[in-house]
Parts: C-alpha cells; structure tokens; sequence
C-alpha cells in the first residue's frame, strides 16, 4: 500500500499486495491455505471431489467444527466450490476452483518435499536433540 | 507406518511419510515450515542471510519469542543454518540450507500466486460476505 505523503511519479496500482507487511489481506489468506487443515483439505479435494463426511475421513484427525471452518474460509476467498446437490437428504460436495487447483499444486510440491525427505529429516531432528 | 499385526508380502521400506495420516511426523514438518511465522522467516530467509534483529524487522508483526521459536523448529528439521559469528558481542547469522531453499521456492510459488491474485480474491471475498 503507498504512502500517501509521497509524491507519485507514475501510475501506481490501487493494491500491491505485499505478504510480509503486517496489515496486507494476502497474510490472511495464504494462511488460509497453508493452515493446518486448510492445507490438508485442498490437498485431499486435489484428488476430486469430496462430501463433508468422506473429507472428514480423508483429513485423518480434524474436527467436524474444523473442518467447516477451513471450508468456509477456503470458500469465501474462491479456493474451493461448494455445491448442494438435490437429494433427500440434500448432499453437499466439495471441489477445488481453477484458483484452487493452482495453490493445490504447489502445496503437493511442497509436501513431496518433505515427505520424501523424512528419513534425513527425521536424523537431523535426533542429532539436533542429541546436541542441546 | 505397517500395521504389526499384518503379514507382510514383501519387503516394505521401513518409513512412508503420509501427511494424511495422523501421527506421521512429516505433518509436523510441514507445519513448521508453513506456519504464520515459519513461512514468513524462509521467504525472508531466501533473499539472503538475516540477523536476528534484521530479520525480525522484515517479518513485520512477529514477536522475538514467536521468531525464536519458529527459526529454533527450522534449524531442528534442517532448513535453516544458524551461524555464531565471533565478535564482540557475538552476532548469530541465519541462513537457508539447501533444503531450505528447495522448499522456499515452493513457497515463493505460492505466496506470489497468491499476491498476484489479491484484487480477484478480495472481490470474491466481498461477494461471499454479500450472499450470507
């Protein structure tokens, strides 16, 4: 965000989203994604669609009132589509956006990562206890 | 991790890291390094080596304690370096290690993907408030 005493040289954008400033929305909403069960939920709805319960599954160990809260909160800033579907009782689904589809990616990236290396992590987390 | 009570059919490895499954540690690990402050101090971390106080400054909002604590998770999983440099008072150097910076470039991806989309998601954050 500018700085309203300084002169403009040029056109400047009305918003420049900067993450490490304290009171930019981008903070919120990539912690909306890479919060602990946010980043679960879309990595689970990267393997299609999902009803609540079967997420729940799929997300070993989230609350049902975590669960929806991460959903909601995924929902309102367009990562995640949720859909009523006509039925008796009425089901909901759940599935990613193309803008959800994109951050999906680079969370499975990033989870490969780790879980690929957890051997050597895991050694290094034992020298690192040893060592104190 | 193998159920011991199964037969096992064939050698299994002895580690599958599954971020899905509820006690397996590569979760923590993830954790650690997309957490509010972890996040922020590896993206820092990756435009060079920071001091402490430095640091601090450019992961705006963050208490010394809460960045202790974060940088303390990353060194112990092996994605930060904590350097002692000899002076008088000694300083300590922060720097990413080469997985550490494996996995900032992920995050990179992810925060830029997101900056670059605040205009889009705040409106659809907005239309979202409208509709409840």
């Amino acid at each position: 965000m500018s700085a309203p005493d300084l002169p403009v040289s040029e056109p400047s954008p009305d918003f420049a989203a900067d993450v490490f400033e304290r009171a930019c929305p981008s903070r919120d909403v990539v912690h909306t994604i890479t919060g602990r069960w946010g980043l679960l939920a879309l990595l689970a709805l990267n393997e299609g669609p999902y009803r609540f319960g079967a997420l729940r599954r799929r997300v070993d160990g989230v609350s049902e009132r975590m669960l929806a809260q991460s959903l909601q909160a995924l929902e309102r800033s367009g990562f995640v589509h949720r859909e009523v579907l006509e039925a008796i009782p009425p089901k909901v689904e759940y599935s990613l956006t193309a803008r959800g589809e994109q951050v999906a990616a680079d969370l499975m990236s990033l989870v490969h990562l780790v879980e690929s290396q957890m051997p050597d992590i895991l050694a290094d987390q034992a020298e690192y206890d040893r060592g104190r």
